[in-house]
């Protein structure tokens, strides 16, 4: 029993399919709330402008983006000061949540978020914003959402790339959180469970993506990896993924997947956990073996060229990475270890397993 | 995946041997208190009258009761507004912390509490109170410590009796906690691994009251308990405990023990998972045939009449336990089903198993 601290929001989750319905509106009551300023994309703006709209709604902004670009936020909050916003409600991805977050840290306005992916930042004190080409993150109780719904009915349409990569970007939480600077005996539990649910919703999605089971099963991993995530903080891995995202505009869930089983492999001999209890709930001998398996079978892509790194970017991004404090992870973090994880995953390689090579030939 | 609801207050928690010592002078300092109101047992404010006073106590209140009598609670917020308290800090079991709840309730003073048993009550929002022969119990965000220190040092003097009693009160909050009113697949995850922490480390305490791993894996099991406990909320089984305790003075530790494979073995028909998930943790057929076998193992006591409850009492306690509101238990319960729990239990009979009787004398 190793010593630990574990501090967490308080929280309040509300999870089923159809929440987002008449859950919701009690929800935003709830908080005495009166004037809400929805955020969200275009696409989840549409039916909410119509008779489903929700209750309070005084104002939409739909201007949200990828990666929280500050001038945005710069919009939305002006937009909330001029319509006496007294609550924000995100409808969306993590760029939405990302977004209501950014506008809460400046403004204090509580949080109602109806995630319709697997981000889980709904349930975290992070937040992220884009000025040019860098991204910039930080930790607030401000900007933790009072009231999640998790309501699996809107995750039914999530194209296949997108599930697929989102429950990736999940997994990348609960991995991450076996050796982030909070770790404790709690999030190990909650990210084991999330990679056991995860494993097993996400080949059922995959198969069909309109089954309601595998579905509830990916939206409540996407919570538990949340859960971890938040009080165990930020990894060796989500470092590299923020550069990546804010420096090369790469697509933030399939960023994870590629470089997730890279960084796993570089830190397993240092976590025994990521062996004995991640690396079973996916099949794997090691870690990234399982990692590389299920994002295999699940056509996921290997390689960060795939998704738009050039070779040309590679010592751009080393050196942004090594600009960020690497000093938590439990391996000593340099130049070589940097290019090494991400030369095997700019080309696709197969992470270099750890594992000891199986006995073959040989029965007992 | 059932729909669910969950609530959960902020929580601050610190863990490891030790921390009440250093740890505690910080938690204190990070509330910005200045003035402390230590609440506690004589036993345990001798030593912080001495040279390891915390910092900024000033002043004790050491007439903590069991059951937390409204007069202890007068007498403690008399003392505060006297000496112009700006925190409470409660060191000791169930009732120390549950005398700083009352306070904190009246006073809305915020409380570091310092468990020294495995009552659990310092991560809940449940305050209770007795008034001659009834307990008043409530929730209230008021009472929940903003610190928590476990210090698996403060409970290796706990003598053998009381550490049983005080582990299968724990034990009672993880298997409650399957089918109280806000059960849900959380509380299921961490009552679960509450059972198996407290069903590993108990025996192996109870064997030698030294052994540090298992007095810290107790403790752990005991916050897991107090976890689950305080999102799923009361059941059954603690409003009949609540009742025996107040009208008739039984301890409150013993009393679970005894009542727990009844009320257990009365509602694992309607709940599944007490036989799926806990009784395997126990290493039971079923969940009361696992706690008896646990009980037993440990010299805990059987029956209520060892405790004090006298066949004369029954009716009494029979007619008080139906003034309690009932009607979120799993199985329906009316007077002849709280009289065969109670009768069961205040003779130590073994429980009506529910379980499908054994094959016998026949192989595959």
């Amino acid at each position: 029993m190793r010593p630990f601290t574990y501090e967490t929001p308080a929280a309040r989750v509300v999870f089923g399919p159809g929440c987002a319905g008449g859950a919701l509106a009690e929800e935003i009551e709830r908080l005495g709330a009166r004037r809400v300023l929805l955020v969200t994309t275009p696409r989840n703006a549409a039916p909410a402008a119509g008779p489903t709209r929700p209750p309070h709604v005084v104002a939409v902004f739909d201007g949200v983006r990828e990666h929280v670009p500050v001038e945005t936020v710069d919009q939305a909050v002006a937009l909330a000061a001029r319509t006496g916003t007294d609550a924000l409600l995100s409808v969306g991805g993590g760029a939405a949540t990302g977004t209501a977050k950014a506008i809460a840290l400046r403004t204090s306005l509580p949080i109602v978020a109806v995630p319709t992916t697997y981000a889980g930042s709904e349930v975290t004190p992070v937040w992220g914003t884009t000025e040019g080409a860098r991204k910039t993150t930080g930790r607030s109780p401000l900007v933790v959402p009072k009231t999640v719904l998790y309501d699996p009915a809107l995750t039914m349409s999530l194209p296949a790339a997108t599930t697929a990569a989102s429950a990736m970007n999940a997994m990348a939480h609960c991995v991450e959180a076996f050796y982030a600077p909070g770790a404790n005996p709690i999030t190990d539990l909650v990210a084991a469970e999330g990679v056991r649910v995860i494993a097993d919703a996400l080949p059922a999605v995959m198969a069909d993506l309109g089954d309601p089971a595998g579905r509830a099963g990916l939206l409540y991993g996407a919570y538990l990896a949340g859960s971890a995530f938040a009080a165990a903080g930020s990894g060796l891995h989500h470092k590299i993924c923020h550069v990546l995202g804010g420096a090369f505009g790469l697509p933030h869930a399939e960023t994870h997947t590629v470089l997730l089983p890279h960084v796993a492999a570089f830190n397993e001999p240092a976590v025994p956990a990521l062996r004995t209890r991640v690396a079973p709930a996916l099949g794997g001998v090691d870690v990234a073996d399982g990692l590389a398996r299920l994002a295999a079978r699940i056509g996921a892509p290997v390689s960060l060229a795939q998704i738009g790194l050039a070779q040309g970017d590679l010592d751009t991004a080393i050196k942004l990475v090594l600009e960020q404090d690497l000093g938590g992870n439990p391996r000593p973090v340099g130049e070589p270890e940097v290019r090494r994880i991400l030369t095997g995953a700019l080309h696709g390689r197969p992470p270099a397993t750890t594992a000891q090579p199986a006995t073959r030939g040989v029965s007992p």
